[in-house]
């Protein structure tokens, strides 16, 4: 089979669209980041460095500052919505089909720029990333961080994570606690020789049931926390009183924690339980007192919104660096069967995005 | 092969060797039914009926009394125990294997004197049934009970499940119900928008842990209660506020009560909560009063203690006949790999069944 090359400076529906058609789920990107390789390889403009699945292109205007963009190149598993279709609703244009809003709306914005703004007012990086739908250990950008940091720097992230063509600052954080009671085994049909672990954790449930959840303003923005059992299991057979029981605690915290202090917080709620933490990603903070932010969401023109859920912002914000989420498509429609995009609100952050890029900076 | 007959007559730990040498698992009793009712088919003072792997053998002395002997031919799973062999303890010889207690010890002693007693001061019904030690659904005795209660009409039943050579009484009821929690399911991120199903479970535990389970003396025996948790699930995973959460608790009550009321009373702690009865069985009257009762403890002569965990005595108390435990063996031993009986003690059960049986009744 002759793959057909992506052509970047395609209309930017088209080109979405012959990146939709590249099936590409988690663990299968291979064929995609090759032609997003290719692509950008033949611009002069452009250094390259690619690490696995992960592709990475620099400009190198010798701007004063320096801007990442960033998208990842997987999206969930196929629901037979593959190959995508065009449809028209009231008048407006949807590409339909796995990945049109996450985020292969924002992957195509940034491989048309990538190689059309051959000069621009800031530096540029962009960066394609695989797996990150999975288990973050997979993360591709998570990858990077970690052997190539110096290729992640810049004075401002933007992540195309779909966002409806909003700026979502910051992102809140989370953490993912199990907490365990201990009993002892016996018949039911004898239990006072045994000792119950599932009523145990009546006071874990009792305290999760009356916790309100904080909301924190963050630069203005309210990041609205939660306290959540998401799992919980014990017992053994229908005669046995159970000697285990689990509860697993997911805390999303505002960015106003770190990963110690709602570790800490969350062990004075279950004071006296066993506890151990299972997973932990830090909180991204929104950081619009940067003043390349102000300047990006100025340009925007559309209000703020605090973004709600963990992205790779995060990542960046480790290594101090203020990023935002910006891509088109509703969040709403990820990973549903309908996923489908407009293709004005592509074309419309792709030229906002163009704009900004090109304006006098500072 | 050639298939060795059962010798009834034989001596007891001989015959009970035998016995126990058939492997009989739940399910497979197929071989040891056999042989129990051709070993008894040649004894011309029993009339013996068969109903799959249920053998009964009725005597027709023409006494104004009737008395019941159970006994289930089935064993939990082999492991590594069969065949069984003898083995000396502080001078007492045990045989140790697979169903020398729970119970073929006792079929050993309802083998022995159904064919020995020729004569007896009450008439004799000796029942060998299969698929005791698994799913209610399948137990032999119930089938029995439903399609021929005339063969378990009597003034006593003794189930000879192993007690210590001591008189159990009566037994425990059970009911297992489940309590469900619905809520609506949400990102955990954005927990505002669902309702956490596993939280609302709080009220039900708090209940649980709070109760105190009450003792409950009948005939003047203590039954002890315990209303316990024995399961719990919910979630989804990590990051989902959990729409479905189950609690299934089993209620073991004193034979005071009728399931009826047992079942009312669990529905009084859960109030509020979707509840449903997943099975219940009744429990059964120690029934002391009885003068048949009365004479057979006396006849035993050692303290009589009421039985924690339900057993087939209650087919019988629901069919208004008293019924008691009373076997060889410890049941602490019961399916556990060790299993064994001491051989001093079947003697011991044997020779006090016989000598009660001919004395002269009333």
């Amino acid at each position: 089979m002759l793959a057909v090359m992506l052509r970047c400076e395609a209309e930017i529906g088209e080109l979405l669209r012959q990146i939709v058609d590249i099936e590409s789920v988690s663990g299968h990107e291979q064929a995609l980041a090759d032609q997003v390789f290719q692509a950008l390889a033949v611009h002069p403009h452009l250094r390259l460095a690619r690490f696995g699945n992960v592709v990475v292109a620099r400009t190198d205007f010798g701007r004063p500052e320096r801007v990442v963009v960033a998208g990842h190149l997987d999206t969930v598993p196929v629901m037979g919505n593959l190959p995508s279709r065009l449809t028209e609703v009231d008048g407006a244009t949807f590409l339909v089909g796995r990945g049109t809003v996450d985020m292969k709306a924002g992957v195509a914005v940034q491989l048309n720029l990538a190689a059309t703004l051959t000069d621009a007012s800031r530096d540029l990086t962009w960066i394609f990333y695989d797996n990150e739908e999975v288990e973050a250990v997979k993360n591709g950008l998570g990858h990077l961080a970690l052997a190539r940091p110096d290729l992640m720097r810049a004075d401002l992230a933007i992540l195309m994570e779909p966002s409806g063509a909003q700026v979502e600052a910051g992102c809140q954080g989370t953490l993912r606690v199990v907490v365990r009671t201990h009993g002892v085994a016996a018949h039911s049909a004898r239990a006072w020789l045994g000792h119950n672990a599932i009523h145990d954790m009546a006071g874990a449930l009792a305290v999760l049931a009356a916790h309100s959840a904080q909301e924190v303003l963050v630069d203005g923005l309210p990041y609205r926390e939660g306290l959540n059992a998401v799992g919980i299991s014990g017992g053994v057979a229908g005669n046995v009183v159970p000697d285990a029981c689990e509860l697993s605690v997911n805390y999303r915290f505002a960015p106003d924690k770190t990963v110690a202090q709602a570790e800490q917080l969350v062990r004075q709620v279950f004071a006296g339980y066993d506890l151990v933490v299972e997973d932990a990603a830090p909180a991204a903070a929104p950081g619009l007192g940067s003043p390349i932010v102000a300047s990006f969401v100025q340009a925007v023109g559309r209000p703020v919104r605090p973004k709600y859920g963990w992205t790779d912002v995060a990542r960046f914000a480790e290594l101090g660096i203020p990023a935002l989420n910006f891509g088109p498509g509703e969040p709403d429609l990820a990973h549903t069967v309908g996923e489908r995009v407009r293709l004005d609100q592509v074309r419309d952050c792709r030229d906002l995005l163009a704009r900004w890029l090109t304006a006098p900076a500072g």
